[in-house]
């Protein structure tokens, strides 16, 4: 098998934890299999380089803070690889602009374009063991680029993508995906199979597991994905393709995302044109606007309510203000907003065959009293807003609700 | 004018430093020139890489370290680019990869082949300034490689001269080339005109301010080298094709070198091929051999004796053993050493025109009771090797001895 491991910052925090990689590589290795590693930044590195950078500049969008930012990888696969040869192995560095992932030239947050993974499978079919840069790239003016936080999951899965990998190994510091958190609810399951569309809602939605845009790539390339402990040999979560039974599973998971705030715009005129005008600048500055919900006119007039990330929320209501005052008023009177909510999601292939998980939903967050601001759908999810210091209360209600302490199969339908 | 400006470790060793620098490049720039940098890594952060690696491996000529080490480098042009950018200028990083220092794979050693200085000549077109980083380049493989400690005063050098620049500046916490180490002899003197033959001799002989392949390409390439302080504007020392008035000074600098050992091979056969069969194993083994002084014969054997890196001699004993017990004895009996030299020596391009500067040192040297062990000269240099406890009190005896602590004008004679 051709099997490509992805290992974070934690996995090699140390000198100590690198020389962990290195066997357990080798051992994957001795097992008969092609093994290409890719790692991250040492834990705290790219937070050092980042606080050296914010001396003397602001914008992180600079092709010159990749140059910065894209080092603590680098040491990381020099030292791996070295910690593999030191292990009697043998194995040598990828970076970006070696391998080639070439990506588009937007700095600190780029996207991959292509890959010429040949170098790599020279290694490889050279016996040796590749250990490749994640999170880092190279546009096609050969300036560096990073990825954004998370990006080595990407690499990861775009290189098992690029060799016709078997399997994408993320290993982490959590043993797999779980019904919700366990730091929330100490009864949450470790999840054994999931879809890559449900992985996708998970991540989308606070599941901090995997970065999204790794799911996407697998989900396109049908990578099978296993995220597991890289402390430990026990399986850990497979991400794969949708299969038959997953569908008796109604609700997979249980989510919380805490770092978004809501605007709502009143009184806005219930004529055409006025959302985009709206959204118009918003989307310009690059804030990502995630639920929208406009209510029924009446009086010729509606409401509209959205959701930003709380970071993006006063420079979002600037915009608004200064660009649109017809619309919310020259000092922005009608626009308010609240940074005090939460949204919680309730993820599940298996709604799609089964009425009735929104009503349940509701149900289960009444009981507790807990008021929902804001309802958003989608085939596969729910997700609700709800006042902030209601989040943790509302996950173990839903999670406990929709029995996920229980194993799959002793589950009742709802 | 175009102008390539070195700023070492200790000039970029701070956040505070670095916008030094940028202060100080942006204002040559305003005066109307083309400004391009070459920077080494952080002070200290060098060796807090290689600690790193030595928690791992102890090889330093490996790939992997050199791709570990170049990052020192990496975060240095792109922090000093981001200064000049927030002081109000424009600047671009370039990496060794990207403007094309091309080197052998001589990793840790590397020497550069070519340089592909177009993008830096496009930047430089651009009105930015073009920050390069030092002591790194890559091989043909698209390996990342490293020069070797003071590697970035050769790239600065390099780099001038491929850009046909009209001088090159090495700022350094120094403010130039002085007659002696003014830690030693504290009435040492800036030198404000050297040759690049007498830099090259001071070089080599410990004068730590310049590496020699920096000085070898100056003088290869025509490139005026200008070594001044980075914390002041006072001109330094300007390293320069030999100038008629320089013959006048008869010695320009006196240096001691510390680091070597000497090594006895007694009772050899007086016999051709000797020499070379000793030698060979050194050679194989890379370790470097500097003065070699072999006796008159009689009775048919003589002594050869010769000077390697302190750091290389046990190796060089026991290969010798190893290697050539016929000539040095099974156990090694006619191996004779002795780590505790000194190498002074006295440099200038007017030996050549003044005949009696050997004696002269010799008698200094016999004024103060030392002992000679051995002398080697050059068209430009005497070096005499002396019990290393005497060292400084030799290089007081010399430097005030020919005059050294005057201006170059009242010199006498000798």
């Amino acid at each position: 098998m051709l099997i490509v491991q992805k290992y974070g910052g934690t996995s090699v925090g140390s000198v100590e934890r690198m020389k962990n990689v290195a066997a357990r590589c080798l051992a994957t290795a001795r097992q008969g299999h092609q093994v290409a590693l890719v790692v991250s930044a040492m834990s705290g590195e790219t937070n050092r380089l980042l606080k050296l950078v914010n001396e003397i500049h602001d914008d992180p969008n600079d092709r010159e803070v990749d140059v910065i930012v894209s080092t603590g990888e680098q040491v990381s696969v020099g030292m791996v690889a070295l910690a593999i040869r030191a292990a009697g192995g043998k194995a040598r560095s990828f970076l970006g602009h070696q391998c080639k992932i070439v990506t588009d030239s937007a700095f600190s947050r780029a996207r991959i374009v292509s890959i010429d993974s040949q170098p790599i499978k020279d290694a490889l079919d050279a016996g040796e063991i590749a250990v490749i840069a994640g999170f880092q790239g190279v546009d096609e003016k050969g300036s560096i680029t990073t990825l954004g936080r998370g990006g080595s999951d990407t690499t990861g899965v775009a290189i098992a993508a690029a060799l016709g990998a078997d399997v994408c190994e993320i290993f982490t510091d959590v043993d797999g995906v779980y019904t919700t958190d366990p730091n929330v609810v100490p009864s949450a399951r470790k999840i054994d199979r999931i879809s890559y569309e449900e992985m996708l809602e998970l991540a989308s939605l606070g599941a901090k597991v995997l970065q999204i845009r790794s799911v996407e790539l697998g989900m396109k390339y049908k990578v099978p994905i296993h995220v597991r402990s890289s402390f430990s040999d026990v399986e850990g979560t497979w991400v794969v393709p949708e299969e038959i039974s997953m569908e008796n599973v109604v609700v997979s998971g249980v989510t919380v995302a805490k770092d978004e705030a809501k605007i709502t715009c009143e009184d806005l005129p219930d004529t055409s044109g006025v959302a985009s005008k709206l959204f118009g600048p918003l989307a310009e500055a690059s804030i990502s606007v995630d639920m929208i919900v406009q209510n029924q006119a009446h009086d010729g007039t509606t409401d509209l309510t959205f959701t930003v990330p709380r970071g993006d929320r006063k420079r979002a209501v600037d915009l608004l203000r200064a660009q649109v005052p017809d619309l919310v008023g020259p000092e922005g009177q009608r626009i308010k907003f609240d940074d005090e909510i939460a949204k919680v999601s309730v993820v599940g292939v298996g709604m799609r065959s089964h009425a009735g998980v929104a009503k349940r939903m509701f149900q289960l967050l009444a009981a507790e009293n807990i008021n929902i601001q804001l309802i958003s759908t989608s085939e596969i999810k729910i997700s609700c807003v709800i006042a902030r210091k209601y989040a943790e209360l509302a996950v173990r209600a839903l999670h406990d609700g929709f029995g996920l302490s229980l194993p799959p199969s002793e589950r009742a339908g709802l």
